[in-house]
């Protein structure tokens, strides 16, 4: 883990004010269970977590601003409803991004983690989307733009993973459990776009 | 694609009984876009179409058999409330779970591909599930089970795309482009969930 994660705008991993998610350690269990995700995965995600280390802004600044601001329907939730730049908040919520990268590879999939998954879920809903930045942005950003954009998140860090020279196996095995890793963080993050009283029309 | 699909049980694709989906064209490409879905990964799903094409019954009995028949909670949506088998329902949806592989690399994604996506959505929801086969088991599925799982199925595929002797290049290529081909299948899949009168309550 970086240190001063404490000084990441807006983040809040562990802290008592993240709500504990409906989503239990034994219905994680299960989750990693249906994904195939296993102790093989933990261990080759701990190395992926090193080769990354250094490569995060890189890797943030290759999606925000190579791909997600060119393609206009993801990058209106960064915007102003007018179509504007937002840059504080994209310097914010980038910073997230980076330790997410991190968390994914370095933190223990517990209690914890399972919050912050929903508390990352709540926070691409109505429910939570642009409170924390305190920004004027598009009001959620639909389930189905995230799920679509993880392919290019799994395709792209490809790359990064194999550029510290480590064996064709080895990088196999770290993009395995990465895509693993994203798929059960999706069947978490799908949970609060559930809430029937507040969810977006628009998935 | 096989000859024969009109024989496939409860397989209504391209049928007017199919509703038509609230995702247009249009709404597919943004998608498309979203998960840098090209011209290139549709050339190479559909290699892999030719390469998977006699090999899809051997997919599927992997993926049912050899694994969810092992996992409780997932095994469970193919029985009855009680646990026990029900042969024939798993021949039913075994066989549309074939065609489904082919549907994804050999269709033009097109507002009929779209519409059975939507129906397949459906079939995972208390809307629709166990009607088209008339049996009586699990109410729904919920989507974190779908979504784990597709990275069991995005990972076992592999072996298969190798097996005809592709180059490591094509190989590649080809499960990269149905990799990105399921992400924007679970975002459509996804739209049936939302239905704010009738979603489940567990997801």
């Amino acid at each position: 883990m970086r240190r001063g994660t404490e000084e990441i705008p807006g983040y809040s991993y562990g802290l008592a004010e993240v709500a504990r998610s409906p989503v239990s350690v034994e219905q994680l269990a299960e989750l990693k269970v249906s994904a195939g995700f296993t102790e093989e995965d933990e261990r080759y995600l701990r190395l992926a977590g090193q080769v990354l280390g250094d490569q995060v802004e890189q890797v943030v600044h290759h999606w925000r601003n190579d791909i997600i601001a060119s393609i206009p329907s993801l990058a209106r939730h960064s915007r102003t409803p007018e179509g504007e730049a937002i840059p504080a908040y994209l310097e914010r919520s980038n910073a997230r991004f980076c330790q997410w990268i991190l968390d994914t590879c370095l933190r223990p999939y517990d209690q914890d983690w399972i919050n912050y998954q929903q508390e990352i879920g709540l926070r691409h809903t109505s429910l939570k989307k642009n409170e924390v930045d305190g920004v004027r942005s598009s009001p959620y950003v639909p389930m189905r733009d995230v799920i679509a954009f993880t392919a290019v998140m799994n395709k792209t860090i490809k790359p990064y993973l194999t550029s510290k020279g480590n064996s064709a196996d080895e990088v196999e095995k770290m993009h395995t459990a990465w895509c693993k890793s994203i798929q059960i963080q999706m069947a978490l993050w799908v949970g609060p776009y559930a809430d029937t009283k507040q969810a977006p029309k628009e998935w």
